[in-house]
């Protein structure tokens, strides 16, 4: 038995998230019948974390075990060929047997992107939230400083999905402004060693209320201080939301020669 | 009666070209029925050219008639409730009565892209032509500068649209390449006085029989010779060609106040 780690970009659109669910089509039920195909044994397959239905990843990771002899270039080009274009495997690892795609992750960093201009890029609309009227982007930018570091997220967690401790340490944070015609693109990231559910949609959201003049960034410590949800901002759409990156302890996989297995 | 010039973008993806016809949705059907719910009056629209399906565009231009007395900004935000998301206008302007959307455009400019990388981008999917074989970019633009200039261009024109004279000015090329995981992703940019039918994707197909190493740049200047079809590469896919813009004798429009038009 081998234990692979797979990375995995897609686009979220068509599907119901990743978890294989009844009566919606999802990434893991998408990728496990492609795996089946290949490796012709039912393979279960855990992702770094459940992307809902609209989100997107560049580079989700995935852990799986099989006993397949194919090599994890071969399996990157046989699973493409069986997989939706709008799903694909980026790379294959080996990783150590006990290798556990949510256990073991230590970082994540998604990225948060909204279009501020009147009128929608036809090309990015699946991607980017649309926000046609002016925000404030040095007054969201000065907002976002504050999450900064370990907090209590408790006010920035949506319902449905408790967890132990609502601690979390934000590692880092980026803001960034490029010109459109007609505005602007915002791009916001956030990195931690974990994140609650809707967490940074819900950041977004509070980062969106302040940027439309209705709080000051200085309001951000005093609504982590809360501990509330319902003092927070609202939660911003699916589809803005891309997970970037997961990254894991040194020797959990073993990729001697990462770049020629991705170009294989 | 007014005349009017129209700036608009879209994602081809979905349809079967500019066109009107009767068993596919088109660009010209969807716009000519927003503009309708509108104005309410049938309003024929001319495109600066007939994009083929799956062909996207960044700045179409369309004039029409109405005799609507909304003003330009006003029908900007209309029409665009009215459209699907993967059409928007980007701008209205006013135009002198004879406006004519292709018998005054001077200069049209196209890009054209390729993703020479092993794993396709899931964002960029319908947008680029995806060649996982290495090409030689070198020797692609090499070959790409033989087309600047006035040539005739019977070589590169497919059949089923026989225009008066194949001979154009080719005013600007331009050849760009950026690095990707994997690969590169490869921007190709013509601008001329007209273009043939075809001839923008039957012109890339060629650079990709010379960037595989099946001929050196210097083929170009003989096939040009050739006027025949047959000689040259093949069909490039729709899905990686974009309208950039298209440009008119000053004159033909008035537009004082460009960007707060868009803004609006």
């Amino acid at each position: 038995m081998r234990t692979l780690k797979l990375t995995i970009a897609y686009d979220g659109t068509r599907y119901g998230g990743w978890q294989v669910q009844p009566n919606a089509n999802t990434i893991q039920a998408e990728l496990e019948r492609a795996i089946y195909q290949i490796v012709g044994e039912e393979v279960r397959t855990t992702a770094s974390g459940r992307t809902d239905a609209g989100v997107h990843a560049l580079g989700q990771v995935v852990s799986c075990q099989t006993t397949s002899s194919l090599s994890a270039s071969r399996l990157v080009i046989a699973v493409n060929s069986k997989l939706p274009d709008d799903i694909r495997v980026l790379q294959v690892e080996e990783a150590i047997e006990s290798f556990h795609a949510i256990r073991n992750a230590t970082r994540k960093r998604y990225r948060y992107r909204i279009w501020n201009a009147n009128i929608m890029d036809v090309f990015q609309r699946q991607y980017l939230w649309h926000i046609p009227i002016p925000l404030d982007t040095a007054e969201m930018k000065r907002a976002l400083e504050f999450f900064r570091g370990e907090h209590d997220f408790m006010s920035f967690q949506s319902s449905g999905s408790p967890r132990k401790t609502t601690v979390r340490n934000m590692i880092d944070v980026g803001f960034d402004v490029r010109t459109v015609m007609g505005g602007q693109e915002i791009s916001i990231e956030l990195e931690a060693n974990g994140f609650l559910y809707n967490m940074v949609r819900n950041i977004v959201g509070t980062l969106v209320w302040i940027g439309r003049g209705n709080e000051s960034a200085a309001w951000i410590p005093s609504l982590i201080e809360a501990k509330n949800r319902r003092e927070a901002g609202m939660t911003a759409p699916a589809k803005g939301l891309t997970l970037v990156q997961v990254w894991y302890d040194e020797g959990t996989s073993e990729a001697p020669h990462q770049a020629a297995s991705i170009h294989t």
